[in-house]
């Protein structure tokens, strides 16, 4: 199977998973749950759930364990998506080319939907036949990168780093937390399920999941920039427009892409020990190479 | 001790320990810090992490221990006051007679405040010096309770309400949600920091709290219509003039004043069987004759 495939296969399994967990038949909370699903259905690459579901098919765990640590990091992925749309955050009003969360839901019920996304994915921990020991680090592991220190304080930094210049520092810190936190957290969480918590595995994984991210972020800006609006699913430019300093404010897009490619023969040299590394490796070549 | 003092030991105990976790160095994310300090120092009865303090002194366990979950406990709620005050939301601009922590700031940062206090909760559990088996436990309450069938979807019945007339059962679950669930959950990590799991003790123990959480909304009903507005800390009639359904909808103040107390009766029995109950009685008696 090439790596479009294995995405998508994957992809679908968290979704089916997602589709049947984001159901309720009770009328009183039906729209906060339409508004949850609206979300968490509307598509993406769900690179984070896939990062999940093959480090621990790669260390040997069973899919149908690994798929509700997966779908949490998904759920916290949906959360962060549906509070940053908001009027107060980044105002965005389409996602993946289609209306945000509050444009159709209200603001109200967005923020609720987000909030209880992120609660639910604890929950969604808690839930999985592994052991307690697993799902318990499984909580940390996932709160430690959501949280203050980790994706809402990347999110702190990307605020106020709009309509003023930051440093290249900044910048590179403010995705460390602000995206790279929960790919990490993606990539430990499949070890997680696998049971595997040596200290060896977890430094190559982590330095895997570093490099992964910081390439994904810097090839994200140069599509913003040079990249095409109808693959892409939203307006081009839309990161100067509202201010943001992106790489392309320290290179030209060819240098940012050498970087980016730099940063991908890290990541593959970092998992080039473990047998079973294609799909991590390919999946490194397909983000390095995406169009949108 | 009374039992007023017993709330203010407590409440201090559990504010140090708030106030320690809450600090950082980073002035990347100081703002951050800032206003998620500043909500969850914002004083309040602190009833939640008393109750859980209560509950595990009573079985037995170390207050040392029980502030973990107890901080927990009200870091959860401090986040629902936040997102509730938001413009999209209840729109209020002062709690405790304070501002709000939107006004003071902004609607980006309270929103992230939020979502950062909530995920630090179950950080929080995690940290806990207490069994894998408890804190798991904790998480799954705490989540429960917090989430779409509990906190959140009370929250989403609270606004579907305004402005037009709901039936009695339907305040009685949102209320059971809104607040309830919460309620119940503060008392259940009280047992889980003793260790204590028996399903007897559960019971009653769960009753206790579903009482008294009716019983605690009843009479700030009464308090916001017929309260006094200095000591409460906001405008009287706040809630009828937001065209919120209330108990007195449906009550006077005498009848739900005496529904009130027929529901700390029942609360205090719930518990006559424990040895140690008269904090957790005191408690019951005491937020029945609040004035604020």
């Amino acid at each position: 199977m090439d790596i479009k495939t294995k995405l998508l296969a994957s992809a679908e399994k968290v979704e089916n998973f997602l589709s049947h967990l984001l159901t309720t038949d009770d009328k009183d909370i039906i729209s906060l749950y339409a508004s949850m699903r609206y979300s968490t259905m509307a598509g993406g690459k769900r690179i984070r759930p896939f990062l999940t579901l093959s480090v621990a098919e790669m260390l040997g765990a069973r899919a149908q364990d690994a798929v509700y640590f997966a779908a949490a990091v998904e759920m916290v992925h949906t959360y962060s998506l549906i509070h940053d749309d908001l009027p107060s955050m980044d105002n965005d009003t389409l996602r993946r080319g289609k209306p945000t969360n509050h444009v159709v839901y209200g603001e109200a019920t967005a923020t609720l939907a987000g909030d209880a996304l992120l609660t639910g994915a604890f929950e969604l921990i808690c839930a999985a036949p592994l052991p307690d020991k697993a799902k318990l680090e499984a909580v940390r592991t996932l709160s430690e990168a959501a949280g203050a220190e980790g994706m809402v304080g990347g999110q702190i930094m990307d605020l106020a780093a709009e309509e003023k210049e930051i440093s290249l520092e900044t910048l590179l810190k403010t995705h460390s937390l602000k995206t790279g936190a929960m790919i990490t957290a993606s990539v430990r969480l499949g070890m997680l399920a696998a049971g595997v918590t040596d200290e060896e595995t977890l430094h190559a994984l982590t330095a895997y999941a570093r490099y992964l991210g910081l390439a994904f972020q810097i090839v994200d800006d140069v599509l913003d920039a040079v990249g095409d609006e109808q693959t892409l699913g939203k307006p081009i430019g839309s990161d100067s427009e509202q201010g943001k300093t992106t790489f392309l404010h320290f290179f030209t897009p060819e240098e940012a892409m050498q970087y980016a490619e730099r940063l991908t023969e890290s990541a593959k040299a970092a998992i080039a020990p473990f047998a079973g590394n294609e799909t991590l490796t390919d999946l490194a070549d397909y983000l390095l190479a995406r169009r949108a």
